[in-house]
Parts: C-alpha cells; structure tokens; sequence
C-alpha cells in the first residue's frame, strides 16, 4: 500500500519501505524489495515529538518562522503576545528642519528622525515622531516631558557640551536620574542615558553617523529586550582587516567598514569617510569594525572584531 | 561666539575651539584658550561630503536606515523604487487540513504555508497564500498555474519519489523548465526548482524542517538577489564546536543548534532533534549548523561554519 510522507502507517504495519527500493512487477501483483527495512523504519512513533501535556513553547519565546510552524501544527490560531514597547522620537536642534524643506544658510534637514525610525523598524517597533524641538528650555522641557509618557523617549540632538547643548540638565530637571552621559567611544561619546521610572531616556549626539552608531550600541540592546529578544545586540564577528588603521588611542572607535564572508572566512575592509557627519560615505558600509581604544594600530592582516549593521542581510552595494 | 554642533561658522571665522578647552573669564569678557586650534580645526568645509553635480545614492541600492538618512539630508521625500515580487504560496497534499480544523488520523495541520509566510517576511515579502491543493493531477495543475502567474511560485509537499508525489511532473507539464530535483543536502533532498520564462518555480519538501532549511538554502538568496540584495544569504560564521558528532556521509547536512557569540568568539552547539518532521526540537536553535557530505564524524572543538536563522537577532530561549 502507498504511503505518501506525513500520513499514518496502516493498521498492522510496522515500517514503510522506500519507493526507492521497492519495484513493481509488470502484472503489478508483486513487489520486490531491494532493501530491506528494519521495523519501525521511516517511521515516526506516535508521540516522537511531544507528550500530551508537554509545553511546545515557553511562555516569552519570541515568535519567529520556526514558532509560527509550531503554533500552527497545534492549531494555536490566536496567542496573547506582549506589545512591542512605546517609543518617542524626538529631534532637537535650532538648525534643523523638517525634509519638506529647503535649507537656508545655517539649517540641514532632520536625518536622524528617519534612520532612527528605520533603525527602530529592525526591531519591529513603529515609533511616535514627536518632530523638531526648538534650543529653547521650555520648549524642550515641554516635548521631552511628551516623549517620556512612553515606555522609552530617543532624543537626538542637543547632547554635546555647549551653551545650547542641554538635554541632560532637561532630563535631570524632570527627574530623570542619568545613569551615563559620556562613554569613551567614537562616535558616540556625549550619549546620555536616564531612567524615570520604569520609562527610558537616551539622549543620542546629533551628529547623524554618531546617532546611528549610539542607536546600535545602547538602544537596540535595551529595546530588543524589552522585547523578549536574548541576544538583540547586532552581530558580531571576527574577521581579517584587509588594510592597516591607526586612530589616537583613548575611545573604542565604530568605524564603517566592508565585511564580506568567504572560504570560511570573514574579510573586513575599513571604508573611507569624512567623520561623523559623513552619512554619505558611511551609508557604503555593511559594518563597523571595532578599534579598541587601547591601540593605535591595527595591521592588514590582523584579526579585528566588527559588528554586521542591522540590515545586513539586505543591502546592497 | 558659541556654535553648537551642527551649525555654520560665522563669517570671518576660520576654527571652532571646543568648549571644553575654552574658558569664560568672571566678568564674562574674556576668554581663556586652553588647548590651541588650528585652523580649519572643528570645521566640516561646504561641500566636503559631496560635491554638486555628484551622485549620493545610485540607482539599485537598497534602502536602509542609513538611505533613509541619506535622502532624508537631500531632502528625497518621495523616490521611486521596485515592487518587491510577488510570490505565491502553495500547500499541497491530502493529509493537510487548515490550522482552525481538528485533525482526524491521518491529517495534519498545514504549517508550511504559515513557516514559509514567517521566512518571506523576513525578506520584506507579504506573498499570496493560496490554500492547499489535494493530491490530484487536475487540481494541483490548476493551483500550479495559478501560481505561476506571479513572479515566484514556492510550493510544500509532494516532491519527494511517490505515487502521489509529482510536483515536478506537474511542473513539467506547465512548461517549466526543470533546473534541478534532487539536491545532496539533507533535510531538502527532494527540493525542486524551476523557471517558467521569469517566474521561478520551487517544489520544496513537506516535511516542516525540510520546507524551512530548503526554503533557506535556495529561495532566500534567489528572492534577495531579486530583491536588490547583495547578500541575500544567510549569515555564515565560524566557530568552535561543542561536541562531536556523527552522520553517515553522501550528502551535506544542516542541522539545529545554537550559536552563542563569546570572547571574541562564536561557539556552536547543536541540539538534538528527532529529524525532518520535528519542528519543535528545531524551534529551539537560532543557527544551523554544516555538516560536510565528505565527513563522518566532527570531534569537540572542531572549527565548524553554521548558518544564523533569519529572525537570529528577535529569537529568545
């Protein structure tokens, strides 16, 4: 009797034979076996996979292809889900405004509202824009104080040290206790982090390729586990620099870079750009690879740590 | 004159002195220098990341968070771009039932067409689900056609040697062009592919696990390349093995485990499972690990290469 795959083995049978080696004679009254199958070959006892009773999935499992194959063999139709976390996005800045516009002397069009947004859209969260805020205290006291309704408040903007520069003294002024407001990296460095509550506060630089890499290296993992995900941090690898970097030792340094995988190996080819406010050049990369602040040089050659961008998989070049 | 980040220089001013090194005198009139700048210092000059006339983003990239960045500074608020394809999801088989339906024996709930969906999304493809076609050559040649109607048709079940088993005949029938039928990997051996003019044809397996590595190893980079993506593939990496394994060899295996990235070094533990049709053992990995056809056994601490899953960054455990 034909079985095809995924169906029971009939009553009284204990193995299925391969199609393979099994051949029918031409009155179609007999059939040789040109292997022999053990019982319970090709097979799968009732039960293999799982116990009445067992759990299928753990609770807080995040639901990818694999876990939607497995809620629908169950016939789970519906599951009660966490929502992805509330975010506020708000861009700071005298000097900004909005992309409809036309820059006159002394203003650029808001960038980093919409990489973040799209970096926030790599992790399945569709943020509230609150728009441009104006370097003006209350102003900004205002939108800040909108943005930290929400389980988590992305400023860009208005971080470094300067006279207008002053989005840690709002945070603080609304309580926000500041758990770091400068790290030893580049770009990146006068990123400022707070927590009210149970809300999160990140106050990125303003510089489009310092938000973008700040974004990488504190939000996404924040984010990514309030939604469940273990290991949201982008990427990481080790692979061989195909040219010599130096810096000036002292930060950690993000740099763009090339990483291509081949012959079992990664290749990483460091990119040429014009610093932080260089989105053009930087937008070229696939990577940052990772310049210990303990060196002031790497040669070609050396095994060097690098960090795939978050939409990896789909860019091209 | 205090210039925050971002902002021009005054006429007639060629540095910017950081405000750190830079110290207001008590009666506010004058200031102290405590590091010199040289000129040009602090400055990004007109023009410096691109030039008039110069191309900032050419035609064929894809749009990622740093595009977006890009077009958002060049103030692109619409750009045109390609469609993504449109692909056609087909189920087949007389043991599936829809995942609202109760098995009886000798069914099973489709959960391919729900597995592949998750896979296409991850791409940024929404396909067309076309339902389950039963194991008849009219029907299914009707489901096919209709199928081949869009760009790509991605059809489950009916592929492996079998009375009832006759995708790639009903392929062959439509005029698509057979390119291959039998693959030496394992889970997917039966995997079938073809092309019809410009639609793509893919007749995976039927098996859960199989549908999700076939789908993997060929439909994801022939979709991405599609798409505009440069490396549409799964991401591979090189680790450390955690312990040995064994197969018999002939063809190359992909198989469940969990890669975990340490000390500047990616560890692969693979994880048992109970074959093609247990997709809930399979669930649990967020890699697959390679298994050369050409071994038989791989010790504890081997260099291995493994693929990461497409969800790899949301999965938790």
């Amino acid at each position: 009797m034909p079985i095809t795959t995924g169906t029971p083995v009939p009553v009284g049978a204990d193995a299925v034979q391969m199609l393979e080696y099994a051949q029918l004679s031409m009155d179609a009254r007999r059939v040789t076996i040109r292997r022999a199958v053990e019982p319970g070959g090709n097979v799968v006892p009732r039960g293999a996979e799982a116990s009445a009773g067992e759990t299928i999935l753990e609770a807080g499992r995040t639901l990818g292809p694999a876990e939607i194959a497995v809620l629908a063999t169950f016939g789970c139709t519906e599951v009660s889900v966490w929502r992805r976390p509330r975010v506020a996005v708000l861009a700071t800045g005298d000097e900004l405004i909005e992309v409809e516009g036309t820059p006159r002397s002394g203003t650029i069009r808001n960038s980093n509202a919409y990489s973040l947004t799209a970096q926030l859209r790599c992790l399945g969260i569709e943020p509230d824009y609150l728009g441009i805020a104006r370097d003006d205290t209350d102003e900004l006291r205002r939108r800040v104080a909108e943005g930290l309704e929400r389980e988590v408040l992305i400023s860009s903007g208005g971080a470094s040290v300067g006279q207008y520069d002053f989005i840690k003294t709002i945070f603080e002024e609304l309580q926000v206790k500041i758990l770091f407001s400068k790290v030893a990296m580049k770009p990146g460095k006068p990123t400022v982090f707070g927590r009210k509550g149970d809300t999160l506060a990140f106050g990125l630089p303003g510089n489009p390729v310092s938000s973008f890499v700040s974004f990488e290296n504190f939000v996404r993992p924040a984010l990514g586990r309030m939604c469940g995900f273990e290991t949201p941090e982008l990427m990481h690898i080790a692979g061989e620099l195909t040219r010599a970097m130096k810096q000036i030792p002292g930060r950690t340094a993000f740099l763009p870079a090339v990483a291509t995988w081949g012959d079992g190996n990664w290749s990483i080819d460091p990119l040429p750009w014009k610093g932080s406010s260089d989105i053009i050049g930087f937008s070229r990369s696939n990577a940052l690879v990772i310049f210990p602040g303990t060196r002031d040089s790497m040669a070609r050659g050396d095994r060097v740590e690098a960090m795939l961008l978050p939409d990896f998989f789909m860019r091209s070049r």
